[in-house]
This record gives structure tokens, sequence and C-alpha cells, in this order.
């Protein structure tokens, strides 16, 4: 006996859009039927086709009245643990302060990094289970958390602790990303090279053994760590099989995506400015191009993602939120499906695919969560909608009327 | 004895962005206390003024936790009640099919029109009750409601019913429009004359008769109703005493902000194109810029409105979700404020007070909702933020932990 069927829903069962590049059929199933036991999908198909009367089959039957149920969304990129709060600088930039001057005041990135380490890790914590609690409501079931707010052994340890706390507190999967190459910590003003040592060689194997980053990330950019720096760095995680991401290409095009897929990286992300050889390359690697459509319109960037060439290539299209203070404090996974269809002109059937299981694939969770399949993780969610193209159509129109994780519907916990 | 008292609250009483243009300063009482008594406002100041002992002047006392108290947001232009779902348009379109083609096969807003015919009152109702539960959810407390999806008599005025039934089923104010010339219905086609006179001869009368619209509006456009005809509809309405709004400057100048100041109108909305000639009349006649940045998102318009005229002449700007199936499927007030910031550049004080007394103005409800004030209505949201700016700061990160309406907190009524 299941322990939970839903009936009377449709089902979005494989949204995609790698299989058919701009791509728009989200693996329907009109008139389906779902079941869950001891957490994982156990039964997806048409009702018609269930093998006997629902109530013969599972000690809890659920009517889904008729919406659709989607595989619960997956953010693969965000900086959800951090402390202070640059919502007076974002003010004070609409008054035409430039970000120089914010930053010679001691604004910008560095000020998160500052109020991040004065942060005690219980209020971290908190800080963190208020944003994800956002994110719950709004669909997620499964999240990434990067360190790189602390810049210090012992506080970069504290954000990776937080992050591993949130699926402690609250019903989410937690991926966690060490990004000790976040910035140039000020303690090592002028001397980037040593702090990369630094990194390799105290830092992250203090990470790893500690078992608190699932992969590791870095910046690759003029701003920030340079692809030789980052390519130290990535040696020293791959000797602790830890798997690889790269923020890549976003302000211009050093050939980060290239890197990424060099180092056979999950994903590389932003990547705005990638050249058709990283493209290429990417395919080969089986790299996902992670969009980050709530970045762009935060920045106003202009350079549009080279989303034909993904396509004409192949490589899966993956979309997040990339929640942060500084350029996008983004906490609506569908408003970043809406983004990807206005501003990046993908297809709602990518961006349902992009949030789901190409987001899973991008954390090495590809077959484990992101798709309804017998054997997935029962991380579902309900929507009252007339068909999927809705979820990337409103913005602030649709939040999931249930959310399932491991096959228990938010509210029924006892 | 005061109903309700509210302490450890700070208050953003009166946010403005026209005493100051471009100003920011939300007219904040930190560490405030706000009491309501038969629906309104009773007092407003700082805790430590309280002229007694809380407990001993209100019978609810309720903490605010160190929140911030703003007055309820105000949804100044909607067409909330349409039938029918255009979200595969919004599909196709993004698979490159073009407005044309799908007008010639009957979609675009006379696919709306024939679905909202089409709809019983019921259905049409049911449809508008979740959108505005959806806004409600997102801070609103008053909301204007156009029709202009029925285009015949019978259908006008079923639209106007279903939005007056809307604030009988929700605790939310509502403001109805009929907006009969929105579009020529397909009847009078080649006929646009003869349509204007049956709506000023027949519909708008009985409209009036029934006392189903607060104000009057027209899209005044090169593709819809010229300025003449929009005069022609001007006149008919000011012989039934209702106040005027108009659709205008939306893709060119027609000098339709010119027209809705020369008329007195309440507000000129979308006003893009609105030349400076039509900015000093408004500024003369006190008609509010309505600024609809979801609009301008979503058609990825480029002509940005014009603020420095706007804050250069002292013109109140208003903003809205403009809620609509084809240009605007938005229902996040403080998503448009964000878009309001960061596409035209407003900033966070100016987008409070566009969402709230502003847009009350633009009601005819200034001095009724939209600031924290004795007298005032107490409609309000209890927001768990750092401060005001955060409302216009993230995308999908904020919706209140309270709302108010006419001193009832939502969930506390019996
Ligand atoms: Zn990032
Ligand atoms: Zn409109």
């Amino acid at each position: 006996m299941w322990e939970r069927l839903w009936i009377d829903v449709h089902l979005a069962t494989d949204a995609h859009g790698t299989g058919q590049p701009g791509g728009d059929d989200f693996g329907i199933v009109r008139n389906g039927a779902i079941a869950a036991n001891q957490g994982k999908i156990v039964w997806v198909g048409r009702q018609a086709d269930l093998p006997a009367a629902p109530e013969t089959l599972a000690s809890e039957v659920i009517s889904g009245q008729g919406g659709w149920m989607t595989a619960g969304l997956v953010d693969p990129h965000t900086h959800l643990v951090f402390g202070g709060d640059r919502s007076a600088e974002f003010a004070e930039r609409l008054q035409g302060v430039s970000y120089q001057d914010i930053a010679r005041r001691g604004g910008g990135i560095l000020s998160t990094v500052r109020a991040t380490r004065e942060a005690s890790e219980a209020e971290l914590l908190a800080l963190t289970l208020k944003r994800a609690r956002r994110l719950i409501t709004n669909g997620v079931t499964t999240v990434e958390i990067k360190s790189g707010y602390g810049l210090t052994l012992d506080d970069e340890l504290k954000q990776l602790r937080v992050a591993r706390a949130v699926s402690e507190h609250l019903p989410i999967r937690v991926h966690t990303t060490f990004l000790g190459a976040h910035a140039l910590p000020p303690e090592f003003a002028g001397r980037q090279g040593d702090y990369v040592t630094h990194l390799c060689e105290t830092m992250l194997p203090a990470v790893a053994d500690a078992g608190l980053a699932d992969s590791v990330d870095a910046f690759c950019e003029t701003i920030a760590f340079q692809p030789a720096e980052v390519e130290r760095i990535f040696e020293a995680a791959r000797r602790w099989n830890l798997p690889l991401r790269l923020h890549a290409d976003q302000m211009s095009d050093l050939g980060g995506g290239h890197l990424a897929a060099r180092w056979g990286a999950l994903s590389a992300d932003h990547v705005e400015y990638a050249s058709e050889a990283s493209v290429a390359a990417m395919a080969e690697s089986g790299t996902v191009a992670m969009l980050l459509p709530g970045a762009f319109y935060f920045v106003r960037e202009h350079q549009l993602p080279p989303v034909a060439l993904f396509r004409k290539h192949g490589v899966p299209m993956g979309l997040a939120t990339d929640c942060n203070p500084g350029t996008s404090p983004v906490l609506s996974p569908t408003g970043v499906m809406n983004m990807a269809c206005t501003l990046f002109r993908l297809t709602p059937g990518e961006t349902l695919a992009g949030h789901t299981h190409i987001a899973a694939r991008a954390l090495g969770l590809d077959g484990a969560v992101g798709r309804l399949a017998p054997g997935m993780a029962a991380d579902m969610a309900l929507w009252n909608v007339s068909g999927p193209h809705e979820l990337s159509y409103w913005i602030g129109g649709v939040v999931p009327v249930t959310r399932i994780f491991g096959g228990v519907p938010d509210g029924s916990v006892t």
C-alpha cells in the first residue's frame, strides 16, 4: 500500500529544453495520477491506467482538484547566507550615488563580507531561514547555497554550517558550495596569489575535511579571479573529489565557459559573454549553462546570453535566482522563469526544465530530483493553473497551492 | 477605548515622491504606535508619546515585533475581470509566432473579449476573486477594476457587477471604471464613430444609471480611439458627473496627457510618450501620471516615461500593476515597485508613494486611504523588513506578515 496517491491532476512530468531545443512540451499527462511511498515517486501515469481503485492502492488519496503537478522547483545558484542589508545602497544608487563612491565608503560586496563576519551563527541562520521560507512558499524543494561572504576559513565554515542547517530546520534539500574565491578579502589586498595559495592549501582542505561542501565554485572575471588562479583552485578541489562550477563570462569573455568545460564542471553560470568555442566545449563536457536573468535585469546588463548557440550545440540551460544582496535580490523562481522568457526569449517549457531537472543536473542530482518519474524523490508542487505555461506567464500571480517534499505535503507534517 | 493598538512598530506614514521630487524619506516614525477604531486610524505617533499605558488604551494591543507598518497598497489600474487564458499565446509568441498571425487566428484582445462574453457571471467572479486574493496576499487593500472586455452593454454591465462583487466577498475596497472605449467590438468593425455614439448615448448612461461605475476611462491611441472620440466620451461622462481617466501616450504622442489634463482627469496612464506640454498641463490640472512598468517590461517597450519632466513640473507619479492578460499579467505591487526603480529609476520612496497615497489620489480617495494619519481608513500592511526600502528591493522576497483592512487584521475576522 502506497502512503499517498494524488488523483484528478494533470502532470508536467518532464519539461525539457534540451531534448528539443526551443521546444515546449512539458511531458504532459492529462488526467493523471501520481503516487509516493517512503519519500519516492512510485507510480506516474494516467488515472485511468491505475492498477486498481485509488482507495485500495494508498493510505491517503488526495484530489488535485484539476490542478497541475510539476516537480518541485530546484534553485541551483544562490548566495542565501549573508549578513547586513544593502537595500539602502540600492536606494542610494537610485539617487545617483556611484558604485565607486559606495565602495569607497566601505559599501558593496565588502560591506556584506563585514556584516557576515560580524553576525553570529544563530543570527545568520535566522536570516537565511527567513529567505529559505520565501523560496519554499514559491515552490522550491532543493536549493544550492554558496559561501563566499566570509573569506576567512572560520567565516566560510560558519556560512557553510548555516547552509547545512537550513535542511535541518525546513523541508528542503540543500547542496552547499564553497566559494572562497568570490572576492579578495581585505587582509590579502595586493596579494591575490597568496590568497589563492591559502585557499588551496588551508581553506579548501579544511572545508572538505569537515564535509561541509558538496562542490567548489569561483568567480572568474577581470575584477575577480583570473583563469590561471581558477585552475589552481580547481586542481585543489579535484584532489578532494569535489565537483566544480564556475561564475563565468558574466561581464567579459575570459573563456570561462571553456575553462569550466575543460575541467568537467557541472555548470558555468551567467555566461552572457560566452563564445561559440566555449559553448561547443560545454556541449562536449555536458556542462550546464546556468542562466541568471535576475542579475541580468537588476544590473541592467545588455549583453544577452547566447541562447541560440546553446540550443544549436545542445547545451542544457538551467535557471536560478542567484539570490544575493548586491546584484540579484530575487527569491521567486517563477519570476526568474518570466524574466527568462521576457528578456532571454526562452520558451515556458525551457524555463520549467531549467528550474527543475536541468537545475538538478547542475547539482549532480540528475535522476534523483527534478522530474515526475518512478524512483525520483517525491518533491513536487501542485499549481492551480490552466496549464504549465502559466508558471512563467505571471509576475506575482502563482504560488503552489501545495508543495510536497519527500512525499509529504507542506502543512501535513504532524 | 480603541479597538486595536499596534506597538513595537516602525511607521512609514507618508511616503512621498512629489513633495520632494526624487526624494526618499517615507515619513518615518521609528518606535511608533498606531491605533484603529471603527475602521479608521485614530492615533499615530511615537510609542513613547502614547497618552497612557497601551493596555489601558485599547481592547487589543498587538506587538509589531519591530516590523514596519505602511499604508495598505493601492492598485489604481487593473483589468482584473476577464475570461480565457492567454498564457498559451504568450508561449506561441516566444516560439516566434507574430502578433499579427495570432490576431488573424482570433487571438489577442478579441480572444479575451470572446471568452469574457462567453463566461457566466459566476465563472468570471471566481476567476476575478482568485486574482484579487493574490493582490491581497501581496499587500493590496484598495483596487481599481476596469470593464472593457465586454464591449456590449450587457457584457460591460456583467464585468462591472463582478468588479463590485469582489468587495462583497473579500476584504478589499474596489473602485470600478467603465472602459467601453477599450477596443472596437467586432460588431462595429468599420463603424468606430457609430460605436462611440452607442457608447455615449446608450452604454454610458445605462452604466451610470446602474451606479456601477466610479469613473470612466478610454484607450487613446492610433490603434484605438482618437482624441476627438475620447472628447465625445468625456463629454458624456461629464453629464453623469463621472470622474475621468485615460490610457494616454503609451505607444505614440497623441497629446493624450494634455487631453486628460484639459478635462481634469484624475490620471493619465502609461504616458511613456507624453510631451513636456502634456506634462506641464498635467501639473496644472493635478492629473496623476500613472506609470505602468509591468506593461513596459512585458511588451519590451524602449521609450521611458519622462520621469525627469514629471519631477520638474511636480506631477505626482502613481504606480499600478495594470493586471491584464495581454500585456501585463502582473499581480505583485512590490514587483511593480522594483520595476519602477530598476527600469524607470524611481526612488524607493517614490514607488511606495506611487502605490499608496498617489494611487489613492488617482482614485479620488486622497485623504481617505493611502497614508498613516488620523482619520484615514485603517488599511495597513505590516512587513518584516529592515526598512521601507526593502519593499522595492526584493523580487518575490517580501509579502506582508499581516495585512490590516479597516482596522481588522486578516485572519482575525470571526
Ligand atoms: Zn552568484
Ligand atoms: Zn490598462
